[in-house]
């Protein structure tokens, strides 16, 4: 007797299952621990002072360092992959993301998502949508929110388009809405632990920065790292999930590396509190060497004692490729696997 | 001077060394916290949400997530290899296995372990013992039990036979000696941060789940796995053990990546209460990619509220084979590495 | 717009950037919890029960386990590789080695090293620097120190040579004054749950113990291991960084392999104590196998209860080939990975 036997299983969503203001629960909420922090220092070479001592942090007026920034949304991105891009083709893009209260060791993350755009192409087969989505820690605030758009494939090519709603997105996160943590005072920072002399000041728009050293990935690390943040999309573990037999390396991974390779220039840049865009523009995979560079795009003051803000382009490239983005085409080059924008906060 | 190269190495227990009666304290007693929660879902994708949140665990009446139940079990397992499975040719079995304790972050784990049977094999050369092994906590309570029956290498093929002793091993646990986590109530359960709506009442004796999902695994991982429970068996770490120079990989990693992997679609049987009998059918290597699918044996009630006993049959293979356990001679077919019949506790 | 490509990134030190009494304050604190002892039990096949079970270091008069000894050494080590050895051409030497408090989950360490010799070679391109390094807590305790001497590249082949200063290094640490953690206590030392009956008394100097186990190492775990450390040095995980196109595995991962390993034999040398000499004899490759084999060099009481000191040289092998370290020419065998002299502390 074989009784129903894939309908307890997940499918994931299609297309037509996405409706404008729909919010979507995901599941599973997750404690993290020193645990998830030790395992971050082992899969990426992140050395901002800020997340890797307790005293460094409590010289900047925290109570002891949270879980990286990007540990924080990799945990909240996670959750959403069953609902949101279990069937997707594409991760399109991000805006409007913020970080808004740190995550310490002992607390816990759910996430949930809007739909707040959907648009059909025009092949019929595939769709366009938006959500907007939303880490809450166990005392239901908001940690994190970020816009993330796919492309979802259709389940019946028949089934009519819905009306497009497209939502208007900001170009960047209006610097003065970035939140600050709470106490956090950059007054009597530690350069010398820190790393590096280059303050917030030292820094000109439209400089840009060569990261200088390359990590060569493997499968196991970028596996480990993807099941950590508990993203089950079957691709980055399955050999035979894509025609080339090759597991593509979770966006994501590639955006811890490239930010713990800024280090070495960006030391400073301590902290992670807008996403204003990503693009992944090319597929990483094992044997890769990922190499980063970076671009001052814009500065801002905040009203937190000596913290700036700065709006940086981080560029993640296979083999050491600095500085170069687009071809003639105005196409990301073959080499270029991330262009993120984000603002980071550092010591003025 | 080369004094006594080898003598204060551990050469393991052959089959002479063991005798009926005999209590044998394992080594090394191994302290857990959140680091081994953490690299446990950095090793699976492990998404049951009881042992993922701390508040989840707390709305199920538990202080705090425990342990994973098969994690505490590797930990307790470990620490018999040196003295059961050192000499071991083949781990054949498992019987009247109970989980009856949650281990917490901070418990100290130690094990002892019973020998309840030995029998010589007709060639002579090897024997099979049965050992009792017990897991305990610093507070000297039982937090699992097991039996596991070994053929081990004799040392001397002359020695004489022993008097057989095999125990009378129950089939199956009797779920009402199933132990329940003190306070365990599931009347309160959250389906939907649990991840699927699916209660003990939806599943069928005799159902069928193919649990879809398929990780290719790599050596990197099933070796820190394993160190991590301090299994020190050769086979998995050393390539020129084995004639073939490939690492066996630890029959409990295939446990626990396909228990991980039958979330998906059994997403609610939340807790590992009972270990009925289990088989490494085939030997796992690196590069096999590893699926799972479920067939459900029996269900029972629990006294504790909202809280209903579930008994599964989880059988992994090497690619995707959902449902056929064996081939006409009646052996396990060689796309199957796991054969594992334990009883889990889910809301009904 | 590109302005100063890479005057932000670190370049590293050349020779002449090392003048004798300077002291370079190292960056990037660290905190440690138990997340890094898991992992540490992850990479290697750490067994020693003092620091593997909070019970069994209470047993030992400790509050409760130290971080594993080798894991203080590499975080402390890490954090210099930027300053001392980022152009080193080679690690020639370590000497004078204490570890003087233990490191407790929670601690924060830095680092600091004072320059104490130079000594530019004949080829007029590199020089030999000395540096006395120091790990510190955040109590400004010293936690270990140790003398680390490399060949360092000069940045300019014209540069005069300075005033040669050879520091004059002792041949061992006096076993009188090894630090012994507060408390320490052996006398109801648990030989059984310690994993081996042999206590300092068994040992004779002159011994040599074959550790007999061996373990394949692969490229993400030594990666994963030196992220851990922060050991940032390009030739651990870039490909390209060698002319081979391999990458180097970290001698202090060879030396947590080695030392880990000679638990079977020496399971009862819980403590390491006291860093006489080392020397990374050659090279260590992904898919090398590692074996170890010890020494004993020297024994000493101490006026600790119950506690003897031992002193090992600890050699790892790639492929089984105890007992063997020289040629004939006088110079490491080639299979000779690691020759490390320590001091141990044992139960007499």
């Amino acid at each position: 007797m074989t009784v129903q036997a894939v309908a307890k299983t997940n499918p994931g969503r299609f297309f037509e299952d996405y409706a404008v203001g729909d919010v979507l629960t995901h599941a599973v909420p997750r404690t993290v621990s020193g645990g998830e922090r030790a395992l971050y220092h082992a899969l990426y070479p992140a050395r901002h002072a800020f997340y890797s001592s307790d005293e460094f942090a409590r010289s900047c007026g925290l109570p002891s360092s949270p879980l990286d920034d990007m540990a924080a949304f990799h945990v909240v991105f996670g959750k959403t992959v069953p609902d949101v891009s279990l069937n997707a083709v594409a991760n399109l893009g991000y805006a409007e993301g913020r970080w808004l209260k740190p995550v310490w060791p002992g607390d816990t993350l759910r996430s949930e998502s809007e739909v707040i755009g959907v648009r059909e192409n025009s092949n019929g087969k595939t769709g366009v949508v938006w959500v907007r989505t939303r880490g809450l820690n166990q005392r239901d605030e908001v940690v994190l929110e970020y816009v993330r758009w796919v492309m979802v494939r259709k389940r019946d090519g028949d089934a009519p388009a819905p009306e497009p709603v497209v939502p208007d997105l900001a170009k960047a996160v209006d610097p003065e809405t970035l939140a600050i943590p709470e106490g956090l005072d950059f007054t009597g920072y530690d350069f010398t632990l820190a790393g590096e002399p280059h303050r917030w000041g030292d820094y000109e728009i439209g400089e840009r920065i060569d990261h200088v050293d390359g990590v060569t990935v493997e499968e196991a690390e970028h596996m480990m790292a993807t099941r950590l943040w508990q993203n089950t999309a079957k691709v980055h573990f399955d050999v035979g999930a894509r025609p080339d037999g090759r597991r593509l390396i979770y966006g994501g991974h590639v955006i811890s590396m490239a930010r713990a390779l800024s280090f070495n220039g960006l030391a400073n840049a301590q902290i992670v509190a807008g996403l204003n865009a990503g693009a992944h523009a090319n597929p990483c995979l094992s044997g890769d060497t990922v190499y980063a560079w970076s671009e001052v795009l814009d500065k801002a003051e905040t009203p937190a004692p000596g913290v700036g803000a700065i709006r940086l382009r981080l560029v993640a490239t296979k083999g050491h490729a600095p500085f170069v983005l687009r071809g003639e085409d105005g196409k990301y080059r073959p080499e270029v696997l991330l262009d993120l924008d984000y603002w980071a906060l550092m010591p003025v």
